[in-house]
């Protein structure tokens, strides 16, 4: 009887640490992730998959000449071909992702990788096909204007340039 | 004996599930706090206590004109007073800190908090008395010049703005 008992106690407890693991686990990879929340799905029009983004200084009254914003990409999700006539900052802050610029093959971002983007140079970036990734970006100078889109990276060039 | 067997069992196991939770929830606090790395210890003469400082972009090309760093505060560690000609982006990512202009009263900041200093403003950024503070910082239009640097947060000041 009290051999019964000190196993079902075990047991019980064994479990509520295992929960109690997991839990730990799942609250600080949400963290991790979400230093600034998701803020709003992205419009498909200049995005592929989807495309979470939080704009954290929009700069409307044009005080510091830069737009700065977090960007959660699912996996696979990734920008259109793109560039910016002043430049972009990139900072790789969660996940896993590719930068390619046209012509090149394409680098791999993990946590804490750093992008400088100069102005007219036409690229995307995104997630790698299996990870969710999250970056900062910057655009820089923003008086030069805005980005000017090329359309969609498509699956053929994804997965030709994020292949391993 | 078998009583005696499982109890032992029981003690095992659940050390080493406490053992796990701990390590797990260090890991993770540690990659948390260092997205970037420390970068280097900064000088003594524009901060009060160990701040560490990892310059994520200079731009010595003066292509963006922006630079990026990634600034680490240990507690009650703070910069001086001062102010930049083109402006500060600042992008709290871990821990607990304040901003505080002059003449007015402290802002408390925490993970995912954006603090836009315009051109000028004379302020102070740093950690809480009791928590370490990381932000992300941008210098903004870096060709209207460095920062000017005011002397330091004196404690009576640092500990006025900090009560709670």
């Amino acid at each position: 009887m009290l051999n019964k008992t000190v196993a079902r106690n075990f047991l019980v407890i064994t479990t509520i640490f295992l929960i109690s693991c997991t839990t730990h686990k799942g609250e600080t990879t949400m963290d991790t992730n979400l230093i600034f929340g998701k803020g709003n799905k992205a419009p498909g029009a200049i995005f592929t998959n989807t495309v979470w983004v939080n704009m954290l200084h929009t700069d409307e009254e044009k005080v510091f000449d830069t737009q700065v914003y977090d960007v959660v990409f699912e996996p696979a999700a990734r920008t259109y071909w793109h560039s910016h006539p002043g430049g972009q900052i990139l900072l790789a802050t969660s996940g896993s992702g590719y930068y390619q610029e046209k012509g090149k093959p394409a680098r791999k971002l993990e946590k804490g990788d750093v992008v400088a983007i100069p102005p007219e140079v036409v690229h995307w970036h995104g997630a790698a096909p299996q990870s969710e990734f999250v970056h900062i970006g910057m655009s820089t100078k923003v008086h030069e204007g805005p980005a000017a889109w090329a359309g969609p990276v498509t699956d053929e060039q994804y997965n030709e340039a994020t292949a391993e």
